[in-house]
Formats: structure tokens, C-alpha cells, sequence
């Protein structure tokens, strides 16, 4: 079903991949451990960091996003053996609340929150949402910040997208969700809001999980064509 | 802490990459689809029917085990651009009433089948379940084929593993869980089950999400040392 652009009132984005590019750490990872194995702990550590808010959430045992990803990052430094000491892992960890956004983040938001609420909704810490945001310069933009913290749940958790229902006090319809990453894309549509796939972050391929999207979009420019 | 032996009354076993070997399919792969896709599409294949099953569940949209394999496959043959007619995918698929168990395992089953209550404790639909353990002629060593299907959510859910304490009306230390999945493992001690790690069958690492294993074993066979 192509976008009902006439009911949207409000757009909400994912934090990590979508907005901020968690590939500016990898200079970082470079410079820390070496090229070669830098690949590779960033394969691990992302890979694990999606898995672990996965199993946590059905485990009924959350942590929150900010000591789930150091968990991630010591599988990462196993599973490469790579010996760390605590300093570093605290320097590396740090990194997170210095993550850039993408080009075309800063001028998007600008246009849209002329006409349209905008919010964030992550599974990150809200300080680390909200150091990132400021960091960027782009926390005018956003009348809100949700993140899964307050549920003990993350995405793709039902309850999680109801929060951008719930800031809001708009119907799901009303409400376009923007993300890069196609799980996230599949647990948006399964809620019932309009979903906006942006498929230029990461080669990916959408998931075989009978998702509904709305719009693909190659940058978060086109946007601001579709919605003006 | 170690496994406290005197408490164990029954062991429940996870079913594939534990009992069943899935890599039992690899050689149909290679037959239909040829050598250099084969590994890539069982790899893409084996990662999402295990993502699919995590996310469905977190997303409250349960199909069962079999449909949501088929999914995983379409995505595999999707990412490997393999194109396959229907009557393919229907062959590949029904590869899974097929597989074979690892070496080890009717010879630990028949033993410990003297002394406990055996059973699985699966993803995977009961007719799928029945159909393996009988075509590898394991049913006659297990009290209880137990299938997440009854409850429409996946492993690490706590429900899950709730279902061999059911089953079996024992408390959760008298009961042994045994899978080589690192994930699966972290599930069941959460739970609270005594929990044993096979290692041997994929080069895995102890996740990072706060298990507790009792015991380590390279094969199945050492756990008749263990538990005579």
C-alpha cells in the first residue's frame, strides 16, 4: 500500500543506522586495534548488540542499551581475541556519545519540523539520545526523544512503537516511522504505523516477515519531495 | 556452579544443531543449487530462521516453525539472487523431515534412558518433531516430545522452558538442559534449569548475557560419564 501522505501529522525516526552512523567509530576501532581486526570487532560488536536486545527483551531480562552494547563489544574482543583493558573498553564504549549523523540528516529534519512533529524513537538510553541529539545539533528539531528504557522492552516489542502513539496522542495512521533497518521496518509495520524504508544506509534486503512498506526512500532527502 | 548431579531427575534436549544435524541439508543444497551457493544460502538460511524466530516473537506475529522456515529460505534465495521454482522450494524444505542425528546420540539416549526421563524441548512444529525423532528411531528413548508450538512463542521466552517443568512435574534444578546453542543455553539458565553446553557441534563462544553453565561437554557421550 503505497503512503497515505494526507493522514501523516507526525514522523518519527530510529536513532542508530538510520539518523546516526555507527560507523564513526570505526576510525576509532582502527586507530585502537588495528585495521585488520577492526572489521571485524565492528561485525561482531553490531551483530550481537541487535542480537542481545533480542534475547533480552523475550528473556524478560533487560539491561539497558548502554551495558547491552558493552556486552556486545567483550563478545566482539573474544570472539576476535583481542586482549583490552579496562580503559580501553570504557574509551571505546565512550565513543557511542559521539556518533556523527549522516549528511543529509540535519537539512531534512530542518524542513520537515517546519511542518511535521518529529520525533526520535530508540532503543538507546535517553541520555545517550540525548547527548547524541545535541551533539549533532539537530535536538531543536525534535519535540520528542521516546526511548524503549522506560518499558524494559525493546524493539521490535509491540508496546515500544506504541510510546510515538502515546507521545503523540495520534492514531497509528498518523504516525510515518523512518528506519534503515529492515527488522525495524517489519515490527513498525506489524504495530500498524506507516512505515518509510531508507535503503542507501546498508546493503540490506527487506525481510520475509509479511511487512507492509509504505515508501522506500535512497536518502533522507527524497522526503522532503514526498512530504514537502 | 557445577551441575549438582543428585538433584537431576530428567534431561530435556534442544533438537537442531543438539540432536538433529541441520548440515544434513548441505549436500541436497550443493545437488540443487550448486557448490558455491549452497554454503552461502545455508548460512543466510540457518541466521534468519533463527532471527525470524526471535522477532516474530518479540513482535507477537507467531507462525510456526515451518512456515517460518520456508520464510528464512525465500530470504536465503533472495540474498544468494538463486532464483527457485515453487516445487524446489517445497523439495528443499521437506529436506527437514530428513535430518539425521549426530553420531553420538542414540547411544547417549539409550543409555541415560535407563536411569531418566528424556525428552526435546523445540522450536519446531510436534509433526515435525515426531516425523525426525522416528525416522531416526530415537522416539522409543523419550517421555515427552515438548514443541513452543502450543504457547506461539519461540525460545529464550521463559514460557518456553517452563514447559519441561510442566511436563515432568519437577522444579526447575532437577531438570538438565542440554543444547549446543549458546543463546538457548543463556534462555534456559535464566529460567533457572541446570544447564549443559555441547560444544562440538559449531565454533561457538559463551554469550555475554549472564548464563550460568553447569557443564561443558565435548560430546554427547561424556554425559553418561557425568550421570553413569
Amino acid at each position: 500500500m503505497p503512503i497515505d501522505t494526507r493522514q501523516i501529522q507526525a514522523i518519527v525516526f530510529d536513532a542508530y543506522g538510520t539518523l546516526l552512523d555507527v560507523s564513526s567509530i570505526d576510525a576509532y576501532l582502527i586507530n585502537t586495534f588495528g585495521e585488520d581486526k577492526a572489521t571485524e570487532i565492528a561485525k561482531h560488536w553490531r551483530q550481537k548488540q541487535l542480537e542481545y536486545t533480542w534475547l533480552r527483551s523475550l528473556m524478560h531480562q533487560y539491561v539497558d542499551f548502554y551495558t547491552l552494547t558493552e556486552h556486545a563489544l567483550l563478545y566482539a574482543l573474544k570472539a576476535t581475541d583481542t586482549a583490552a583493558e579496562t580503559s580501553i573498553i570504557r574509551d571505546t564504549m565512550s565513543q557511542y556519545y559521539h556518533l556523527k549523523v549522516y549528511d543529509d540528516v540535519s537539512p531534512t529534519l530542518a524542513r520537515l519540523s517546519e511542518k511535521y512533529k518529529l520525533a526520535i524513537l530508540s532503543n538507546a538510553n535517553p541520555s545517550l539520545l540525548e547527548k547524541a541529539t545535541a551533539y549533532n545539533n539537530i535536538d531543536p528539531y525534535l519535540s520528542e526523544i521516546l526511548s524503549a528504557d522506560i518499558l524494559g522492552q525493546y524493539k521490535p516489542a509491540p508496546s515500544v512503537y506504541q510510546l510515538a502513539e502515546k507521545a503523540f496522542q495520534l492514531e497509528s495512521k498518523e504516525i510515518l516511522f523512518i528506519s534503515s533497518n529492515t527488522w525495524d521496518i517489519a515490527g513498525a509495520s506489524a504495530y500498524g504505523l506507516q512505515t518509510c524504508w531508507l535503503k542507501n544506509r546498508q546493503n540490506g534486503l527487506l525481510e520475509e516477515l509479511g511487512q507492509q512498506v509504505n515508501l522506500e526512500i535512497n536518502t533522507l532527502n527524497e522526503l522532503t519531495l514526498v512530504l514537502g
